[in-house]
């Protein structure tokens, strides 16, 4: 593991590492803020993941949350959002290939020899953190959009593995939209059983999922509301099964970093209610 | 003036707009933070210059500013670093040419034409603010590196045009150090007389200088410290001439916006304690 960043920020440090990952096969960066508190002893983790075409740049860059974590005393870490290098197949158009993993362990042709972002996230990822730095095993879940979705996803079938999640305009139902519709079928194959395990909308309807209350926050004018992120269909599943959802439709917000930005404080004190009980 | 994004952001609006700059003689584009005071009547402004290779976006997507604008309910300004478009000349290198106006009038050919930043930045685009959107004429100035040194020497060339003014690691001494050289040869020509007047360092020693104090942060891990910014030449020049200097060596901090976002709460709320005043 090498650092190849490594910036004062908000009394802690913001610092980016390249390292390789086994699931994915592949060399990866990460990014992780750690706050003035782990200067003292170990801090537990807020994991983020991000949007389609992002990298672990445009969170750490653009959302302002290394103040709330020094202020709660949380480590934030943001992977990349899919395997990364020449010999990583990618496709034409953002929404898929590099830069667009939907955080799902694929098992087709030519995406399953890299495509493991399921696994990376929510197994190597913070097994590697964990034994490098100074941070707890206490861990949250949050990220936007399609990082949104890997969100949910990590947390509803990872029973006890995070105490806490959230989402920001998340992919809900991403077997029942445009987005989610192209990428499971190029991951995942034509069987839909196989799309509903990364399904949240699907998830919360099943017996062994997480049980975490699920916070959601959706603007009202993100231009992909209506047809791909569709919040209603994850809101009637939560009814219907019991599910504990807060789904807080923001007026006015866009889908861009402005509406992260002006929420990711309120996110971060609810991680860190969960992660310092 | 046609406004060509609007985003809603920690309560009120991030827009930007395009206009046309008599002072440039070009198009040029400028970002306004509107809190949600704005909503209910004027508010004051604080106006921020960037640096090198910068544009509106810089700081409105990197510095996290607008948390703080809202709670103090100012607005926040931020032009463009130099004029735009194909008609206007341009330099090989980051620190000549468009993006790179340095906040001077130009006298020298090809610059003359158009890098009219000083006027632009001081008078024209104040006027234009204060006659569109709801604001007081109550302003002040901050800025980044080369715009750190446009907003130190605004406010002390224009007496009682502002009400504060900060900077983040500015160039102090533009006459003295190798960016300013390059720049102000070009702008200016060789008279050195010429450049003493956009010189902050030279500027605290004349008599018709604004006397408000002023609020620099500087990190002491900057990559430009030693040879390009050089805070001991203004800190020497301010305790010769009696000019009121605070000035704060951040530890660790480097130039990157980081460091900028770290301390940026601090000198909103030092700008809104002078405007509210």
């Amino acid at each position: 593991m090498e650092r190849i960043e490594q910036r004062a920020c908000f009394g802690g440090w913001q610092e980016v590492y390249r390292h390789h990952s086994s699931a994915l096969d592949c060399d990866m960066t990460f990014a992780i803020y750690l706050p003035p508190q782990a200067g003292h002893g170990p801090v537990p983790v807020l994991y983020w993941l991000s949007g389609l075409t992002c990298s672990e740049q445009n969170f750490i860059t653009k959302a302002g949350a290394q103040r709330y974590a020094a202020e709660h005393g949380i480590a934030i870490v943001c992977p990349d959002t899919s395997p990364r290098g020449d010999g990583v197949a990618d496709a034409d158009g953002y929404d898929l290939g590099k830069g667009a993993g939907f955080y799902v362990d694929a098992t087709q042709a030519p995406w399953a020899a890299h495509y493991r972002m399921h696994d990376y996230v929510v197994r190597e990822l913070p097994a590697l953190v964990e034994a490098n730095f100074p941070v707890t095993d206490a861990r949250a879940i949050s990220g936007h959009s399609m990082g949104g979705h890997g969100a949910l996803v990590a947390a509803l079938r990872n029973p006890g593995r995070y105490r806490s999640v959230s989402a920001f305009a998340p992919i809900v139902a991403p077997s029942q939209v445009p987005w989610g519709e192209k990428a499971f079928a190029a991951y995942l194959g034509d069987e839909r059983e196989a799309w509903a395990r990364y399904d949240a909308t699907a998830l919360v309807s099943g017996e062994l999922r997480e049980r975490l209350p699920l916070l959601v926050d959706q603007g009202t004018a993100d231009e992909f509301l209506s047809q791909q992120l569709r919040p209603e269909l994850l809101h009637v599943a939560c009814e219907t099964h019991g599910h504990p959802l807060t789904l807080r439709m923001q007026p006015g917000h866009d889908h861009s970093y402005y509406f992260i930005a002006s929420f990711i404080g309120e996110h971060v004190a609810h991680h860190a209610a969960a992660l310092h009980r």
